[in-house]
């Protein structure tokens, strides 16, 4: 069975998945009017949702969704929202999911604010309720997203940058929010120590896979209206897998050439020169294999689960993440 | 006995506040080699941690200084300076506390990271330490701080206030922090909610007259190094209360002249025209009454705790915000 649509893969858990929509809506009013205004800018852009489904799925594979399972998912949504919302400051991005970033309609004043608006609201919920091991797992999951954004904007500027360092960034960056989803979401159904490590597992390992095809679609993927402009990272000078790889293979004449490139990188030119030079050096193929054999780690964590639907639904995520085209 | 300078404010817990401010460098470190170089830029900065003083006070008011004391003015003070560094991003400010701002000099996205990054750290120290409490009351004051200044933009946005409005707004965004500082100190010392609801009261009324004093000073005061330039809140359109007051004893005519000037308020003869109307109308007599009702209310609301230097120190304190030039 081939599942290749978000929506297919939901399947199993559609109901828990309009539930959790109508409950994060509720969690986003505010008294404040433009706090209001903006969150439902946020609701009407309708992302993908992969985090609560990561939550709400990986709960059922590992007993049930429940109360504490939805309050999970909805605390990584306003986390990850927040996140976005802050993202677009920091990169002067004008457009989100298509629409116009709240940067850009509201300026950076409201966006900042919002962001740390969004992430007060999640861990309330969290307090609220008492649910102390989903605050101990997401305020280091904070720490660690921002400390690899920044350690990752050090190593740009530098333009110095080894594997092991990459992948140190990309685990805190994006691969420690996926983590904690699963994670969350297997505390929440009350497994054992050794389930929820194992989900927990699962979701590091699918998170760099996650971020790997990102950095490859960077290369190869198409402009499209949501998708980002190709060779977005070479234009912030950002050292990703396909190119890191390809500067090891190079003599020292190339990759200072190289280097040189990516400081002049706002040309179309240079930016087609960087990508040619990886494609030809293996940078893509390279990069595809070490990300398959992190979603091959992922499928192996969930070993230890009974079969179900959701199990299902689960490795077929980890296909839809290793095969998606933006 | 008149204390004026906060350091004599501070020497009943003189050796505390050293405790502290060791404990709180530690804190900071971190593996990431930019994250270091900022923090120690902003320890390099010494602000005047009346916050952090604020909740070692309190809890020696209330009973005694203990290492959780020390952890509630440790994360205190990490929100404080999130605040400080995101503030700074949303106003395009240059300087802080005549140090060029960590935007100025790392630009806006380090900024933004570095402000989520010392949240994210504040709040795994109550985590990694089970201070439910200090969380419960925390992630609140987070949530009313962003409310309160997104309720500011709005209302800036189309110079449409009351004086109810403007107590909401410095409530959430000033007040609640200062009275966090009091109740986190209280609750460090164990003590019965009667007290530490007291000290919560304690700093809510003296957060207000912190603001309001704040604002009465960008009409009255004198542009210095560290000080904000006068007429800032003018520039930015703000209108707070000595000019809400002032606006209300106007006709239809003068206010919609007064609003004219704020639409244009970029110009030096528009500032000065608007404080001139501000000091004829009375705004500053008035707004300075209002701070004094509310350092009489914080004042009271100490009376139920047993006479001590530490309880010297905090009535000396309320007339330090009152009196304060800067």
């Amino acid at each position: 069975m081939s599942k290749t649509s978000l929506s297919e893969i939901s399947r199993p858990i559609k109901d828990e998945l309009d539930r959790f929509n109508q409950l994060y809506k509720e969690s986003l009013k505010s008294k404040v009017a433009l706090v209001d205004l903006v969150t439902k800018y946020i609701l009407k852009q309708k992302g993908k949702k992969i985090r609560p489904l990561l939550v709400l799925l990986s709960a059922k594979v590992a007993g049930n969704v429940n109360d504490r399972s939805y309050r999970g998912a909805i605390l990584v949504e306003l986390l990850h929202s927040a996140t976005l919302v802050h993202d677009d400051v920091v990169d002067n991005a004008e457009k989100r999911r298509g629409f116009p970033s709240i940067n850009a309609i509201w300026k950076n004043k409201v966006a900042v604010l919002m962001g740390d608006y969004l992430l007060a609201r999640g861990l309330m919920i969290s307090v609220n309720n008492d649910d102390y091991d989903f605050l101990k797992v997401i305020t280091n999951t904070v720490k660690r997203m921002s400390e690899g954004e920044l350690l990752q904007t050090s190593k740009t500027r530098k333009l110095d940058i080894d594997e092991e360092t990459y992948f140190k960034i990309i685990s805190d960056k994006t691969a420690s929010l996926l983590s904690t989803c699963c994670e969350i979401g297997a505390l929440s159904a009350g497994v054992s120590k050794e389930k929820s490590d194992a989900m927990k597992l699962f979701g590091e390992n699918l998170g760099m896979a996650f971020q790997i095809i990102d950095d490859v679609l960077d290369y190869v993927g198409s402009t499209s209206l949501i998708g980002k402009p190709l060779g977005g990272d070479i234009k912030e000078r950002k050292i990703t897998l396909p190119l890191l790889y390809s500067l090891n293979l190079s003599s020292k004449e190339e990759t200072a050439k190289i280097k040189k490139l990516l400081k002049n990188a706002d040309k179309k030119g240079e930016i087609k020169e960087v990508i040619d030079f990886v494609k030809q050096k293996g940078g893509i193929e390279y990069s595809l294999e070490v990300a398959s054999q992190f979603s091959q780690k992922a499928k192996k964590t969930l070993e230890i689960f009974d079969d179900s639907q959701s199990k299902i639904a689960l490795e077929a995520l980890i296909d839809f993440v290793i095969k998606r085209k933006n």
